[in-house]
């Protein structure tokens, strides 16, 4: 391969085709024949592995159980939340027969044609307060019931009208957290524990800066009294949604008739959350860090950390340099990096060694390492990190290798992070007027409509009209409220002119 | 509670209604409003998270990888391969709408309409052969690409008449291996290869010493060669199929196009695999080891091996009670078994000491410890095992009592897989001739019709029509032809009397 990307189109270029071949060249995920669902591949399903297993300590730790719910919700549960069964109904997958009876066609096949039909139709969960409220309803009766903290990790499906791969698609996959308290205030908190919670996660683990707030009214999950979201800006500046966690005060409860004996003898209504993350962070992870070369994973979720090449030009050395990669595998996994062994591959398939090294590149092991005959005397080892240009290979002898490679992880962690929030930080601005405002979200170039200024830091005192009236006119929308005091500071609402004492967040999204 | 059973009916009594009771004493799992579909409650989700563990890791050992293909499948796959479409048609839950509509009632309500007609109806998975194949028929380019070793973790729905908590539900959750060779040889030995290891994950994890062997072709999977399964043996003497393993030729690669360029630069359809075990494992282990008290948990699943009871009569030494039991757990969660930190719990909840230990009991942790305050005086500990009678206490030096834990719970698992070999062996005979078998399946009590002999190892020559109509008359089925030179010897067979040279277990089965 050349000097030419490995990816074309680049990001320059294209940015939303640009993605669609990185996930294509890394091997994450394809498209099925089943329109909107995916197919996670190996490569792919190891990230969410590893997503899941730090989240699900990081649950478990919070006190949280994981527990299984049905992927069938009556459509009768849907109806008790007015808000929540408007919210979802445009994308619901549903169920109306239980058989199938194979019928002769005239040509002579046969087809097979649904048949049984139920009383009450399902939908498959487009997520799972309503199912999950019924048994929660069965399990709370006293306030020592409370909190009930449970998590689930399942499919879902909302039936989408323009997939795209990870970012959305019809089935994707999910936890969600759905839990249960005696007061208000005790349910706030888990809604913003889980939030931080989030917040930690992509900042610690994916090495994204994203930015934790609050929802308006009009942003809101359907039938939710406050969202709260992390939104990660990336490389193209769109903001996107990573992930969300509701305080649903007492509407699911109601619906779904949540009760307990209270303290005071008398019967109460609990307080609910829900909180969740998907598949989706494997998209916000590659728009965050992918290059024109493709993947580009944080060694924390990396399936493999580290890759060993052996370079074999000649048959009668082969055995001794596939000896020495695999010791230093097998030393590499004794060693650990946050507190877990190393993840080392040694790629032994018999192909072309520049096509074998793109493979990775491409798929975005954090280290590739070679090994040759030569560095077999030396006792040195060809090392390149993945944050780096793919010819900036620097060698080293093997056993500071060995003694630096811990560090190297984490500094190749540090570096992604400290990049997207520089990328973040230079594309964050406050704006005070109209003007400035429209300037920032109209395209520079009309041939490239996805360049545009990023995130808006805007004093705001609208209404969800107002909201509608600039989603459509500029394709903007109000991502957060944002956290923190360096957002709270008396102004004027740069549309209505109207007093506003925080700024918000608006961008372009996914 | 007094000496009586926590369970009513007893296993004597009623042991399809006693199962349901101890589903339910020991928290495992419950019925949802959604028909046949079940909710995995926390203590019931937190053994099938054990496991899947330990399955996954065994899984990956064998060089498997995990990936995630569509929930829904179109019905033109399913007629692709006619002996499966036929084998799953009656159980197929049908989705034929994507979205929903609100409707006003004459009465004012709103119900919600399915709408949005597919042109193509869906099933939701009743496994994944045909949507997996398709994946495979497009990664399968070459010999080079093979074998193709996948495993999918998922949910899967068939729907069920007569649905009992985990052994038969509409949904389960399970995992189904799939893959493709070059060679017939290969396939069978990958097939073989899962049958070894669902036997040997089931004996040295469930403490169940099931049968292994083949299938025969009545009682095979839809569309498969071979079938190989593992039979456990349960306290009724039933049989529950807990695995298969299946070698499928080439008719699917046909039915879904996996060709690949060989060797010998020509196409071929590659020879596929299939294998699964599900939910289905918690309703045997309980079946095979749970008694007139509830659940018992062989250690290896049990999601709490050691639950530690603070004892605390007085106010004034209370606090002293609970420090101790907290830094036993802390010096036992130091410890391991099998290598993994032992999964200790102190349940400090201010409830009667008789009810939560009897919650304990129920759930069937293997280890119960209680600590008062002469314990700390005295530097013992009252310990019981699930294994023994509830009133089987032992005081023992808290320093001992550390030093044997692992030994303890070692041997527990030694028992229970002890006990259900010897539950196997007393009711496993080798019978030759009719009239004994009849005998042997004929209920000797009328009120009783679940006490009848076992398994019935016989010689076999018949038909699958034989099969069909002693199915009929006496509700018993080849389980298989099982593996082993024990069953290999010269005979006739009890029903035809032509020459047989091996033995099958016959038995009734969930």
């Amino acid at each position: 391969m050349s000097n030419a990307s490995a990816i074309s189109p680049t990001r320059a270029d294209n940015f939303p085709e640009w993605y669609q071949q990185v996930v294509r060249a890394a091997d994450l995920a394809e498209n099925s024949e089943v329109r909107g669902c995916m197919v996670i591949k190996p490569w792919g399903y190891g990230v969410w592995e590893l997503i899941q297993k730090h989240l699900d300590a990081k649950f478990k730790e919070t006190g949280h159980q994981n527990a299984y719910f049905p992927l069938l919700i009556p459509l009768s549960y849907l109806e008790k939340e007015a808000q929540h069964a408007e919210g979802f109904a445009t994308e619901c997958a549903v169920v109306t027969h239980h058989r199938l009876e194979a019928v002769k066609q005239p040509d002579g096949t046969v087809k097979m044609e649904p048949t049984g039909k139920l009383e009450e139709p399902f939908v498959i969960r487009p997520t799972s307060e309503t199912i999950i409220g019924a048994a929660f309803a069965r399990w709370v009766e006293s306030y020592r019931d409370l909190p009930l903290l449970i998590n689930q990790w399942a499919n879902v499906m909302r039936w989408e009208m323009r997939p795209r791969l990870f970012l959305r698609t019809a089935e994707f996959l999910w936890q969600e957290g759905h839990t249960a308290h005696e007061t208000s205030e005790e349910a706030m908190q888990e809604a913003k524990l889980m939030h931080g919670v989030y917040e930690e996660f992509l900042r610690n683990y994916l090495a994204i800066p994203a930015i934790p707030g609050e929802k308006t009214e009009r942003e809101r999950f359907p039938g939710a009294l406050n969202t709260f979201t992390v939104e990660a800006m990336v490389q193209d500046r769109k903001a996107i949604q990573a992930g969300t966690s509701h305080f649903l005060g007492q509407n699911f409860a109601k619906a779904a008739n949540i009760e307990f004996l209270g303290r005071d003898n008398l019967r109460h209504h609990a307080w609910t959350t829900s909180w969740g993350v998907s598949t989706r962070l494997i998209g916000t992870l590659l728009m965050a860090h992918a290059d024109d070369d493709g993947a580009v994973l944080p060694p924390r979720i990396a399936p493999t950390q580290i890759v060993i090449l052996p370079v074999t030009p000649k048959p009668d050395t082969k055995d001794a340099v596939i000896d020495a990669c695999e010791a230093l595998a097998k030393t590499l996994r004794a060693h650990a990096f946050h507190g877990e062994p190393l993840r080392v591959h040694v790629d032994k398939r018999d192909i072309a060694g520049g096509a074998r090294n793109w493979e990775w590149i491409k798929k975005g092991v954090p280290i590739r390492v070679e090994i040759g005959p030569r560095d077999i005397t030396s006792r040195s080892v060809a090392v390149v990190r993945r944050d780096r240009g793919p010819k900036e290979k620097e060698f080293i002898p093997k056993e500071q290798f060995i003694q630096d490679v811990a560090d190297i992880l984490a500094d190749i962690q540090k570096q992604l992070l400290e990049r997207a929030t520089a990328l973040r930080d230079e594309h964050m601005h406050k704006l005070s007027t109209e003007e400035e405002f429209r300037a920032f979200f109209t395209p520079k170039n009309e041939d490239k409509p996805e360049i545009h200024g990023g995130f808006a830091l805007m004093h705001w005192a609208g209404s969800s009209e107002d909201e509608d009236r600039l989603q459509k006119e500029l394709k903007v929308t109000i991502r957060c409220i944002p956290n923190g005091d360096e957002y709270a500071e008396e102004g004027t609402c740069f549309l209505t002119g109207k007093p506003s004492s925080r700024r918000v967040v608006f961008a372009k999204s996914y």
